[in-house]
């Protein structure tokens, strides 16, 4: 690595030094709140736009361009994996990923074979082409985690109360752990390729952990989130641990395994380093919606986000959850000014 | 009222005096988990069903004899109070409530008028009944807090991000304040007219105020859950304050003027006392998805959230949040026993 990008802002903070600014990056920094983003994916299918290389390439540039933020985040959905190994999932527009055929029995792992070597060749190749053209700034690869690819799986689809996905989890423990494992493999192999191909950092998105208590989380899925984040390929790069609605977990998820743990907006960064410990940096915590604030209100949310994460070992600026499509652009811009200012 | 309802466990566990039995109810006891229910409902519209007082009786008291909870929660919906003043309203099965005309402005804030006495009369009726036909069985009245009505009415129904009603809150801040301080009144004004009538305790749901950091609650929500709650007419009746996703809103929900704090399964009874503080009892907290767990599993995690709320200075047993419409009848039967057996 370039010594110029092994000493990036967004690094330094990943790993508790501390930078001479506060690095930034929003989650969905790449998406539908950009005009280009939207020109460039007309009549593109979602599935189809994360496996073409040009396509993921030019997408994960299009923020760090406009906004000057610390780091790309590689383009890709969370199913994208899954796709990659053959199961029937689709992305459809204003739903989200739809399973052909859910998994609720033994018979359902048969699909789940491994993440293989030529399996996504086209992010090997993007994350090429991506590590040439952003030069200094650092390019975060990501997975989706195991309990989150597992609801997709087991529900069909999106769903706001795991009600299967637990089922499941309580009823047949062994299929459970099963499912995991073979889920913990394929996000670890998926993320070692983004990493062996030049990814300097990787975030773990278990988007819909938050669903589950910790006595829950520790027993069903502690030890497959930390079989991903423990995996060999990952040594030395910077591990984010990331979900919402997980404010009583954030302990057991850095414990699990990670460098950097991601924070929702619903508490202050000084009271989630107070429960994650001096070991780990944070990430967030602005929520998404005060980016429709008037700039007074909002430039006090932000000022009020770098105060907290000031008092944490190392700190990252990011929204609490993804930027949401009707995002007005150049708010973001002005979000990356004023943590820059700071 | 009568001595024997008085004493009833349940306002016992409310006034942190020791029953001699854990109380239990469970949110959404009556409702579509019930084969009764959907008889009962077949071909007549939420919305007919809530202002049909032998219909409201009726749903009301089909748990209470089939399970033998400790308190029975008037059948309604939270906004019906906002039907009855005239607002365009209607509950779309599949989605939820769905408002005509979203209320974005000044101008919408037009519609909102007082809740006079006469306008829920199907209400006082169907409490009257109540009364005489649960004895010595507490009868629960309720209302949408504040922030939970803005929302459907600043959306126009359900939402996951809250966006407009954020973007309000934050962009127009004397506006937002006139608008919940119209719906505390009516909020007030119903849960008055349900005490007046009979009910001997009351519950306000915020059900989406999760979506909101401490901070925000404070400035934008609690003085008008407070104002709702510290309401004349309420004096002398346990007053019950839920939300889901309210782990770091816990103190300030307490403090906003309730006696018993609802919590979500999130976190345990013994963390949310120790964040409540030692002046108020605590309802909840088994995740409704551990009703589709096995009786092993279940038993364990039903005697966990007993041994925890023993922690507590009161505490009143229910769900962490609505009984799902897939829940089989008889495991809430059992949760019933087993609660009573503790």
């Amino acid at each position: 690595m370039q010594p110029e990008l092994a000493d990036a802002p967004f690094l330094q903070a990943c790993r508790r030094e501390r930078p001479d600014h506060t690095p930034v990056w929003f989650m969905r920094q790449a998406g539908r709140a950009l005009p280009e983003y939207r020109k460039l994916r007309e009549g593109i299918a979602m599935l189809d736009a994360c496996r073409a290389p040009d396509m993921i390439a030019e997408i994960t540039l299009q923020p760090v361009r406009r906004f000057g933020v610390d780091a790309a985040i590689l383009f890709s959905d969370i199913v994208l994996p899954l796709v990659a190994i053959g199961l029937d999932i689709d992305i459809v527009p204003g739903v989200g990923p739809v399973v052909g055929e859910p998994v609720r029995d033994r018979a359902g792992l048969a699909g789940l074979r491994p993440l293989g070597a030529g399996d996504v060749d086209y992010v090997t190749e993007a994350v090429g082409i991506l590590v040439r053209e952003l030069g200094a700034t650092p390019l975060i690869g990501f997975a989706g985690a195991p309990f989150t690819l597992a609801s997709y799986l087991v529900e069909g689809g999106p769903s706001r109360t795991h009600l299967h996905t637990k089922a499941l989890m309580y009823s047949d423990e062994a299929l459970w752990h099963d499912l995991l494992d073979r889920l913990a493999d394929i996000s670890a192999a998926y993320l070692a390729t983004q990493v062996a191909a030049g990814a300097s950092a990787v975030q773990l998105f278990d988007s819909w952990v938050g669903a589950l208590d910790e006595a829950d989380y520790r027993r069903y899925v502690m030890p497959h989130s930390a079989k991903v984040l423990g995996s060999p390929a990952l040594a030395g790069v910077p591990r984010i641990h990331f979900g919402v609605n997980t404010g009583e977990l954030l302990s057991a998820m850095g414990e699990a395994g990670a460098d950097v743990v991601g924070v929702d907006w619903r508490l202050g960064l000084d009271e989630a380093t107070r429960r994650i410990g001096p070991d780990r940096a944070v990430q967030g915590n602005l929520d998404p919606a005060a980016l429709f604030a008037p700039p007074a209100v909002l430039e006090e949310k932000v000022r009020d986000v770098c105060a907290r994460g000031a008092k944490a070992p190392g700190h990252v600026f990011n929204l609490g959850h993804g930027v949401m499509p009707e995002t007005d652009p150049g708010v973001l811009a002005r979000v990356v000014e004023i943590v820059h200012d700071q």
